[in-house]
């Protein structure tokens, strides 16, 4: 027994906020049996990840030894929780335990790779468990910004570890189950070796607010709405949508659910039963043919995505309904940080439309759906546990938390993704660091952050790019004259001549020159076709180019 | 007379935070004798301008009427005032007035591009006046987050426009003049026709705080600090930078200032005699002698960039200089919208290292540099204008100022970029529309914003590129085979072979099949050739790349 360890080791989440991938072992050094908890995704954008479509962990160290993973449990449907299930799942092959309404987006994204929905098992929630090698698990229901979020109560032979997914305390979260401290304390009654916790809020200092907190100033601000409302939130805040459907149904208009996310994601709550009391919707048709001060359009893009229903909106029309003057906007959200830009783009479109815009700024439309710096106090003093271990979060997030923990008397230590931490009685302790991160899904090819592919795009996006094709004849000579072709650069330099003239008259000159040993070296020929066109265009517009040089040899 | 008309026209800064750039006029319609106020710059995000090193205002409308510009001032040395002026003098050509700290930042900034210093004319503070035209024109001195900014008291024959320039209400601003609410009342004595005014902060409900009250809370930071201590800011808050360099003396450290800005701003403000008093500097290599609780640095790169002092801090080293486990490192700013991700990146790594990071979350370390809502109300009555323009700010901004001076009984208008106006005694009116965007200084070359450059980069991030050379004979026939060179794509496709591979042989099929009136036929074969290639990548890796297809003809 004494040889055997219980092992937690990040692969994602743990360094950022976003794409969760947590793996937990337990045995023998080397030989632990494993389960895997969270399999999401984070969001490329343009300055480090263009034209990437998603990014999620790299699991190469988990595929290695999934002889030895037992299951993979997620906490809940977010997409930085389970989104990478549909893209990943076969290179594990074990099977998935949740809850139902996270079981159900599973199963649809397992589903659009054409995988069978019984990889699935839906598990009920806590007392009940998931018996699966030395492990025992169960979903310790928790409120958080979706229905059904859960921690884990993964009780090993090591002792009981409880991984709190994300959440926040919330005595009324308007669906799904309230916050239950008594329930909780009693999951901590018989000690808990580690709890694993949410982090991405340390840094707010005050006590969060219940999602009920904000429906009456909502209902305020649809009813005294003179023309169209449109609010937008994230589609899978199922209560926040309810929210604001009912503010407009208190105000005497007709509710329009717009955009594919949000239409998914109330299906799903109907389907599984977390949701009982929608109002009832329209249409955009029937929302079309209405008068405007009867109508409240519920909208995907609360983060100012480009294809979302409401960037269509601010660029002018979706579904058959444009925005007016004294239309009122209404983000439910806040900004993620990051995306600042889609969003003020978008404001300021309507603003050129003469739509009033209103978003969180006072805090009166919105709440966040995760633990404040004095909530996670709470969460430590309710479970005692012998360690907290900080996870969700960038390393400022993590290293903050730690202190925190530590603070109250708490053994506690930063661990980002890729380090291996045993979780003994005598304390954390480092066993090791495992090479980690980022695959990106770039049309529908899996490609890893570090292959290339993406520091190509981004240097032909900053520096432009120049071909340079020639001909070399049968006899070793350069045949006709070199071509040019340039992408993304000015096409007149400093001579005012094109610049793909300037180019191909130095290289001519430089063909006519060179030895009959660089002409019959392919490589030391590129190297100095490269050379050229590099300094070329530095003189003449002031950029070094990325040079592509195709050398065609007739045989 | 009445033929003649005072014209207000916006090229930069209406409809952005950043590029100002604004026109008045005088005379009769299409005659008018012009000023221009401001040459700014805004900066280049990989978002919508990858790899262009600067954005300014198109100025072509001015340049084809430089015959008709009397003079161009500038109201301060911010970078989006004053930061085209060596880029762009050379289209203008007319005479650039500014007080005394500006005019040593621009005559910098011409030199740059070897343009002569006497284009710059160093001007006293209002009562002085310059006289050019049918204008007189003051520089009124207003406290802003940099020395001697000036409102411009502009006299014409239809009345006068106070135009604020950016400003704050500052009673105590450290470093230049502080608002003088009895001259300000005095040149609105006469009556004032149009408060042309800054609307960047309409957006903050409470009235500003001077830039003296935050000198003990940083104090107090600095000198309860244990290790070393690196504080940044704007390199042209000089006098934030005093207040730092005092708050580091107080505590016994030695300062040292790092970044070409921040030397830069320090040398221009002691030079023109704005700055009197600043504590002795060291050098990078005597801080590095010295203990580290003996040293202050203070940096540029507020805002994360790549290149900045703190950017390289945050990477390891910069000028022998490496942080540790206990430094304190002080963000006195705050960060500009879209320039998140940078600033979160580098606290990160800080706080891999062990570095405290302290930030502006909870405003005691950083005020702004602008008037806030109530202050606006504050300057609209006591100039009383007969209209208030609100100038330089996105639109929501504008839109939000012009609300607030309606609902205090102003007339006012938005007038973005490319909007005429004439400011006549019965109120603002739109006399037309003028095109207007953005020009990029890339590499060493102007570009327009909308000339495809940048698109075309863009879409190689996005997309990748395939390269297709083929080769036809002189009898019109193929000789040898495609070649096919990829950059930013997958190497393997679904196939499992590489992409090249597939490509190319798709292409030689192609090639062998293709009517002899096709291969001869330029357009047609690069056009079919393109479209294989997109079809086959969408294939094998999903993805649609940009083509450029050579096809060389031996003659």
């Amino acid at each position: 027994m004494s040889s055997e360890r219980l092992i937690y080791l990040p692969l994602g989440g743990a360094g950022e906020i976003g794409m969760n991938c947590y793996v937990y072992g337990y045995g023998a050094p080397d030989q632990e049996r494993l389960i895997l908890v969270d399999m999401g995704v984070t969001f490329p954008d343009m300055d480090g990840s263009p034209g990437v479509d998603l990014i999620m962990p790299d699991i190469r160290w988990l595929e290695e030894r999934k002889n030895r993973l037992e299951a993979i449990f997620i906490t809940h449907a977010h997409e930085d929780h389970v989104g990478a299930v549909g893209h990943l799942y076969e290179k594990l092959g074990a099977p998935i335990y949740a809850r139902a309404f996270t079981a159900n987006i599973a199963r649809g994204k397992l589903a659009e790779y054409g995988l069978s929905d019984r990889a699935v098992t839906t598990t009920a929630a806590w007392p009940e468990t998931v018996k699966k090698g030395p492990f025992s698990v169960g979903f310790l229901p928790i409120s958080h910004s979706i229905p059904e979020s859960s921690a884990l109560v993964i009780d090993t032979p090591e002792g009981r570890v409880v991984h709190t997914g994300d959440f926040k305390l919330d005595p009324t979260p308007i669906v799904g189950e309230a916050f239950d401290s008594d329930l909780w304390a009693s999951v901590a009654a018989p000690g808990v070796r580690a709890l694993v916790c949410d982090s991405t809020n340390v840094f707010t200092p005050v006590a969060g607010r219940s999602e009920a907190s904000i429906a009456d100033e909502i209902t305020n601000l649809v009813s005294e709405a003179k023309q169209m409302v449109v609010a937008t939130t994230f589609a899978s805040n199922v209560a926040r949508v309810k929210t604001l459907a009912e503010a407009g149904q208190r105000a005497g208009r007709s509710v329009c659910l717009m955009g594919r996310a949000m239409r998914r994601m109330i299906q799903a709550a109907v389907e599984t039963g977390v949701l009982t009391d929608f109002p009832k919707t329209i249409s955009p048709e029937d929302a079309a043919s209405l008068p405007r001060q009867n109508v409240m359009l519920l909208v995907t893009g609360s983060q100012g995505e480009r294809r979302a229903a409401s960037a269509q909106l601010a660029n002018g029309k979706y579904n058959g309904l444009t925005l007016k003057d004294g239309d009122l906007f209404l983000f439910s959200s806040k900004t993620i940080p990051g995306n600042e830009r889609g969003v003020i783009r978008i404001v300021n479109q309507f603003s050129e439309m003469g739509v009033d815009v209103v978003d969180d700024t006072q805090g009166r439309y919105h709440v966040s759906g995760h633990a404040n710096r004095p909530d996670l106090v709470t969460m430590h003093k309710l479970m005692k546990p012998q360690i907290v271990i900080p996870m969700h979060g960038e390393h400022r997030h993590l290293r903050e938390h730690a202190k925190l923990a530590e603070s109250n008397g708490f053994q506690s230590v930063v661990a980002p993704n890729g380090v291996m931490l045993s979780l003994s009685a005598k304390g954390p302790k480092v066993e090791g660091y495992v090479e980690t991160g980022r695959t990106y899904l770039d049309g529908r090819i899996l490609i890893g952050a570090l292959d290339g592919i993406v520091r190509d795009r981004i240097r032909m996006a900053l520096n432009g790019h120049v071909m340079v094709t020639v001909i070399i004849d049968e006899d070793g000579e350069p045949l006709g004259e070199p071509w040019c072709e340039v992408r993304g650069l000015s096409e007149t330099g400093r001579s005012n001549a094109p610049l793909v003239d300037a180019l191909e008259e130095d290289l001519d000159q430089f063909m006519g020159r060179a030895k009959p040993a660089t002409l019959r070296d392919d490589d030391k020929l590129e190297m100095e076709l490269r050379r050229l066109v590099r300094k070329t265009t530095l003189d003449e517009i002031g950029k070094k180019p990325e040079v592509t040089v195709v050398i065609s040899r007739l045989a």
